[in-house]
Order: C-alpha cells, then sequence, then structure tokens
C-alpha cells in the first residue's frame, strides 16, 4: 500500500475564533500552525485565505503572503482552494491560482451547503481547469456527491484535466452525500483505476472515515476546516492534535507516512 | 409486490418540436396524450407547462387549463413539476401549486444540469414543502443524487414532510447521478422503510431503469421529458408507445399495472 | 452489448416426472427438448444425464448417446454438468468428460444444498479443470457463493485454469446465496475484467434475475432444473416456453439472441 | 455506539507451536492466556481443546478443565468452539456443548477450509441449535459466505433459533469469502435489525477488519487461532498482545471495552 498523505485544513471559510479559539486566520498564524502540522506529519496544506478581521477572501495577495510564509519553514505541498466561501464569486474564487500553488481545488459540481447551494456551474469547471494547467497546477478533484466523478471525467474527455487524477470525497456536508462506510466504498469503486483519493470527513465523520480511509489504502484529510473537536464536546487544542492522531493510528495499523516529497511524487506532481 | 405505477412524463421543459415532431406542448396537446398514455396503462400524469409558441411557463393559468382539459377526459393522477426550467425563479416555479394538483414534484437539492446549475436552495424546499401541505397536495421527492434523500429527510426532522415519503429517483442527467444498476440498489438501500420509490432515466438509462424498477417493486416513469427515443436512433412515435412497452414487459414478468384509484391508495393519497 | 448467450437446462438431476411432467428423461426426449428450445433462441444446452427410470447417473455412455442425438438434430453448444446429483461420487461426476462436451461445468466450492453438503473439494476441482484441459473442454465455472470466484481464480493462479473465464452465478439454492438484485450487483464487481456470465436464479429467482442479467450485459439461464413453474402457481408447458419469454423480453429492451455460433465466439471455444 | 466486545481466540484447531511457539495449548496454558486477554480487555474467549501432544480434541472433560481453570481467574465470558477441526465427526464436535459453555460457535453452513471441506449440514445445524437452546447456551453464528446468514434464519423460522442473533464473520479463509470492507459492508447490510455481529479475519485481514468494525459499531475477534502475527514477518509474543492493540485503537478513536459483564448484557446473556 502506498505511504499515507496527510493533508491539513487549517482554517477553512466558515469558522470563527468564537467556535474555536485556536483557529489560525492571519498569514503568520496559518504559516505557523501549518508548520507544527508538517512536524507531526502532514504533507499537504490545504488553505483558505482570511482577512484580518477573519472575513474569507480570495486575494491572492494573501494567498501569495501565506505561500511566502509557509515556504520559509517546510517543504509541505501547498494547496489552495479555489471554493472560497459559498457566496464568493466564479471570478473572485479563480484568482488565487495566480499566487502558483502547487495544487489547487476543483470542485466538481453543485450541491446544497448548509443553507446555501455551493455553484460550480460546467462552463466554471471548465474555466478553473484550463487555468490549472495553464499555469502547471495540479488540480485535486473535491466530491460531494458520486455524479461529480462523472463530471470530472468529462473534463477529461474534454481534454481539460489528465487522469491520474487525485479526487478528494468531502462527505457529511448538510446537503451532500453523508459519509459512512458504504457511502465510500461506494465513490471509491466509481474511480478509474489509477487514481488516488484522499477523504474529507465533516463534523463526526472526520475520524472515522480517515480511518477507513488508512486501511483501505486512501488518503486523508483532517481540520478545522472540516471538524474542530478532539471528540465529542471536546474543542481539539490545534490541527496539529488531529493530525497526530492520525499519525499514531496510521503506525498502528502499519501504514507509512509519506513526506511531502514521497507525496509529489504518489500524486504525479514535479517540481 | 405492489402493482406497477407507471408516471408518463409527457413534456418537460427543455425538449421541442423540433427534435421530437409528436411532442405536445399545448393544453389540448398535452391532455390528449395524456390521455392516450392513460389507455395504456399510466396512472400519473407528470405535467410542464408551455406557452403556444413552446417555451416553458409556469404559470397557473396554463396548468390550470391542463388539468381541466385532462379531468374531462379521465382520472388519471396529475402531478405538476414545481422544476419547472433551470432557469425559471423559484417565485414561478411554485405558482403551479395554486392551480391545486393532486402531486407535485419536490427537487431535494441542487445539482448540474447539462451546462446550467438546478437550483434547489434548502430555503426554496422548506418554502415548497409547506405551500404543498397547506393546500394537501402529495410530494413526490425528486432525487438526483445520494445527499438528496438526506436532504428531503431533513425536512421530516422539521415537520414539513410526513414519513412514508414518495422518491422518484431521476438518474442519467449530465451533471449528476449515473443510471447503472448499482446506482439504483444503492439509493433503495437508502430509503426509510415503507417509502415507495420510482425511477426517471435519462435517455439511454430510460428504458434499463425501468425494467430495473418493475423488478424490484419500484415503480416508472417514462415519457418525451427523459427521452424522446424509442430504441436507439428511432424516435418513439408517441409517449404512449413508451407506456406500452412497459406494460407489456410488465405483464411478461407477471407485475400488475396500477389503476389511477390504485396508485392513489398505494401513495397514501385521498381523494 | 454483446449479443445474449440463453443456456438452457432442461432437465436437472432432482425434478422428477411427477413434479413436472414436460421433463425430459431420455435421451431422446432431452435431444428433443433441447432442439425445441435452440428452436426458441437457446445457444447452449445443459445436461444431466438419466437412467430410464429418472435417476440421474453420470455414465459417460448416456452422456454420449445424449450428445449424439442433440447433434443430429441442432448445432446448440453442449454443456455436461460434472455436479451430478449431490450425492455422486467425485469419481463418477468426472466421468462425463470422457464422452466429450463442447462445455462442462466446473463448481467452484462447497456449499449446502438442500437437505445436503455439495461437495467441491479443492483437489476434485484441481482434478475437474486439469482433465478438462487435457480434453480441451471449455469450463463454465458454477458460483454459489462470492468465495467461489476466489477459488476460480486460485485455480488460475496454479495454471489449471486461464481468464477470461465464464461464470454461472447460481442463485437461490437453499443452502447458499439468495438472489436478490443487490447479491448479482456484488458479484458482477468481483470478475476480473474481461470475464463474461450468466446467471441461473433457483425457483422464484429464475425470471427476475434474468431479466435483470438481459439489461447487465450478462447471459441467461432458465429451464426446468432451476424453475418448473411458467409463473406462480402454473407449470410450465416445456423448457421451450421460458425459453421463448426471455427472448421475447431481451427483443423489447433490445438486446439481441447470440447463435450457438455467436455465442462460441464471445466464449472463446474454437472448434 | 455500543461498548465493544473483544473475543480472543487463543488457541484453534490448526495452528502449531512450531508455528507460533507462544501458543497456549494445555489447559493450563490456555487459560493463563485467558487470563492475560481478560486483563487486556477481552470479554469473551473461543475456545479449541487440545490433546497434550497438540491435537485438536472435541473431549468434553478437557473442555470442562478449561472451563473450571478459566473460572478461578476470571468471569470472562466463555465460548467452545463446535468447529473443532476440520476433520473432526460430527458427534464428536457436539460433546464440548455438555460441558456447557455459555456460549458456543454455530457454524451457519459448508464452505472449502484450506485443502477440506468444512461440513455444517442442515441436519447438524439444526441438532446443534437443539442442543443449545435445551442447555441454555447462547449461539455464535459463525458466517463464512453469505448464504449463511440466510441458513441461520431458516433455522430462526424452525423455532430453533431466535432473534436477536449474534453473528461472526469469519473473513479470508481460503475456500471460502474474502474480508474486504466491501464484503463486510454487504453481510453488515442484510443482517436483521437488531442483531449484533463481530468480525475474524483471517491472517492479513485480521487488524483491517477489527479497525474497520470498531467504527462501524460491530465486535472483534483476534487471537492466534486466525492470526499468529503481530505485523508483516514478525510473530506475535502472546495473543493478549493483539488485544492490547484493538484496545488501544478503540481508545484512540473513542470506541469504550466491554466488560465481561456488559458484554453478556448486550449478547442477551442472562447469567
Ligand atoms: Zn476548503
Ligand atoms: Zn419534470
Ligand atoms: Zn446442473
Ligand atoms: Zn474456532
Amino acid at each position: 500500500m502506498e505511504k499515507l498523505i496527510i493533508t491539513v485544513a487549517v482554517t477553512g471559510a466558515e469558522v470563527t475564533k468564537q467556535q474555536q479559539p485556536n483557529l489560525p486566520v492571519t498569514p503568520d498564524e496559518i504559516a505557523q500552525e501549518v508548520y507544527r502540522c508538517w512536524q507531526a506529519g502532514a504533507s499537504i496544506a490545504h488553505i483558505h485565505a482570511r482577512m484580518p478581521d477573519g472575513t474569507p477572501t480570495q486575494s491572492k495577495e494573501v494567498y501569495a503572503e501565506i505561500k511566502k510564509k509557509i515556504q520559509e519553514k517546510c517543504d509541505i505541498i501547498i494547496q489552495f482552494s479555489t471554493g472560497g466561501a459559498v457566496w464568493h464569486k466564479p471570478e473572485e474564487r479563480i484568482q488565487c491560482l495566480d499566487a502558483l500553488p502547487e495544487m489547487a481545488t476543483l470542485s466538481a459540481g453543485s450541491c446544497n451547503f448548509g443553507d446555501d447551494v455551493f455553484m460550480n456551474s460546467p462552463s466554471f469547471m471548465e474555466l478553473l481547469a484550463k487555468r490549472m494547467k495553464e499555469l502547471g497546477i495540479r488540480p485535486e478533484i473535491e466530491v460531494f456527491e458520486p455524479g461529480m466523478i462523472e463530471n470530472a471525467l468529462r473534463l477529461v474527455k474534454k481534454g481539460l484535466l489528465e487522469l491520474p487524477l487525485h479526487f478528494d470525497f468531502v462527505l457529511g456536508v448538510p446537503g451532500a452525500m453523508t459519509g459512512n462506510i458504504e457511502d465510500l466504498v461506494f465513490l471509491v469503486h466509481k474511480l478509474p483505476a489509477g487514481c488516488t483519493w484522499s477523504v474529507a470527513g465533516i463534523g463526526r465523520y472526520e475520524l472515522p472515515l480517515a480511518v477507513h480511509s488508512i486501511l483501505m489504502g486512501g488518503h486523508v484529510r483532517v481540520g478545522f476546516e472540516d471538524n474542530i473537536y478532539y471528540r465529542k464536546g471536546e474543542l481539539a487544542t490545534s490541527n496539529a492534535q488531529l493530525v497526530e492522531r492520525v499519525v499514531r493510528i496510521a503506525k498502528e495499523v502499519g501504514r507509512e507516512i509519506a513526506t511531502p516529497q514521497e507525496a509529489r511524487k504518489i500524486l504525479g506532481i514535479t517540481k
């Protein structure tokens, strides 16, 4: 089985310091938190930028600053979110690509998301795919429902994406697919041979899906974007605490942890 | 096994007379086509209204006229679409309820749909559910992705919908879930006990999904909204032709056809 | 989708004339019944031999006589059962291979079967595989439980069988796996790419499994060995009546019927 | 989620001291090993008796001695194997019930098992069920293939077993079903509501299946009967070492461990 790639989603677009006092918000805080997670074993940092007051932003300047500060500390793979906040406009969301991360997310369809609709029209998906191709950014295909796998494969047929793809199943969002083991098994069976995949369980789904994935040969995403608790009723003290638990469990079951350099190789990132 | 409820979706919002010359468009044409399908064995008519030039409309007057003309001919259950066309605004889409059909659709979430996004925000879903409840209209929950089942159950928890629900799996839409047999099996396993379900396969998925459903104890939707061909490369001569084939196959495998009155009983419609 | 191969299992080892008066028992009766099924569209005849009094036998002489009489009438593929009756000893069961059928069954494991245990030890499976290989007989792998697929693949690894294999899922035997659609989907997913498969539903499972298989690209076995009724409470008038219904349904859903010569090609039989 | 019941299968019928030097064989060794596992968190001891030279035996005297010695040390639930070794005769296998364990296994069908056939005919299953009922022994239904669930439910219909049942899925035996996550999901979906289940993965399947089960709300069996390694190429130092790892992982994912007394309540054992 391949080594385990751990992605940490340290901030997200929705969580507030009120909900999770340890949330990293400024570029310095984010870089410091990512650094601690890298020390703990994370090999990808999934980044959402925020304004100093905590408002989510897709400003390429802020993304560029975060990138610079992380790179000063460690060699973790930097992945920017093109999802932004559900209310961001497409033209805002795509901006962060100009800050040239190694990876960026590409949400492969639309679904409800809490009280909102998370819009990813076919034309926006094409735009994102083209721009990532031009800039040499490796996409991570975010999948919230099975149909989104088909949507990504449609872009492959159009020549805008290339196999093998790397998928991330984001499961348990209110408005989209649940994150039970049968859901994960169902989705994994739909992937073309050779593709890699990760799973980001939302809230109470985070830990069980992470562990199932470790056993199944998938990869794992944890972090405050998806879940702010260490266990029921107990806030996590840091994103690193969540990474550390994944590492301990992986060791118990005999799955080795990928370094960023090993993760690049698994994901086909040439740097 | 319960008797088979056949829904016919005679018109839809997207098909044109150019694509399918036998498409019924005016209230008279629609009523006449529904009547032929009722003769063939259909017990629910799924209706989209059109303007005389073929443009889709959610006008309650046009819906009322169609309803009146159908009721003059037969006792088929009349189901209006609150989906309308993908570009219809929520306030337009909901209008048709004022024409008081026995049933109406409630699409339980958002997804891509061809080149567009089919938007069904949580608040719009709540609005539809409340309005149907006030007016005594039986909802049919349209499901394009597994997460939509959860969305409907969330409305049950809020007291806006009541179990057992009747679901319709619309599978094979470009932008949402495919319509292979494993998809159908997966969705059916997710339903709470006691719920009924139907399947509407889009395009080439229509016939195989209909037949699988007949064997599995589900119900069936066919019609030009979903598929305009009788077989590959051969346009259907009428919606009734598609209904007749379903009836023949049901007979071959020993599943009896429900009359509208029997369908009302199966669906819990009191009239 | 490939053309549909229909196998007819006209006699079996267990059904009696008391249960099904139209059961063919003697070589002449069997040949005549197979001929009628071939006219109806069957391309494989699955054969169990009987003594004149109806007792099942694995005598190579009786098998040879049946083969000769069938070949005088038509070019259907002749497949002998090495399963025999559950109480036949291995050395009796294997005998029929000496009568040189084009195909023979190889049951890939043991399971309960009604009140008995159907024994197929690993060493007997190896013996059958070797003998079929020597004699140039194409095996059909009979699968009653998922583990039997693995058992067959173990023989592939040992060089006793060769991919692609042709499987037959025998589902609904009291003592082994049921024959619901989720069972079939589960089994089909386990097959290596390139393998072909058929399904033999026992009793009330025969017709629904046959129809699911037609739609899924599998092949179909029907006949008195598996099911003696045309519909609930109504005995079939002949094996051909069961074949004819499969043919009618295949035509309704647009699946063409393979001739014996086309079936040989699909199954990789060189003759 | 219910607390986790850990069963330890310390000896089995096949493993030898040559293969695993720490294998407990004599009643004293078995009792001591069970005691260490109870300290580590096991609440059921699955027992096979051996002769002093290591040969498996179903002698009720040896079973009685093992029971006595364990009960002198701790309150673990004692479960005897009626499976014995594959070459034991039914009348030998059933003997151990006379030593009156709290629980005993009931293998619910036949399958290949390594080079042999593991025979559990319908009549032997009935005999076992009746005898356990008479003696007030709680059965654990051993399932090696999906059809065995049906076989157990057939005994329920006959009044020989009672719902809710407790199942153990023994997966990965060469000759029967594999132990991948989709196999486990498939089996669990087949259980009637209210039944409890455990999983015993053979060899390399032991650890991943145990962990999946912890997350899914199932229970777990580990021990030298199923697997003699701690990790690839490294023999376990004791059965307790395997139990300890399960306990650590359960704690990491927030699943509490059942005491024997709590396990009795979960399993409906009245003592
Ligand atoms: Zn994100
Ligand atoms: Zn519609
Ligand atoms: Zn046979
Ligand atoms: Zn045992």
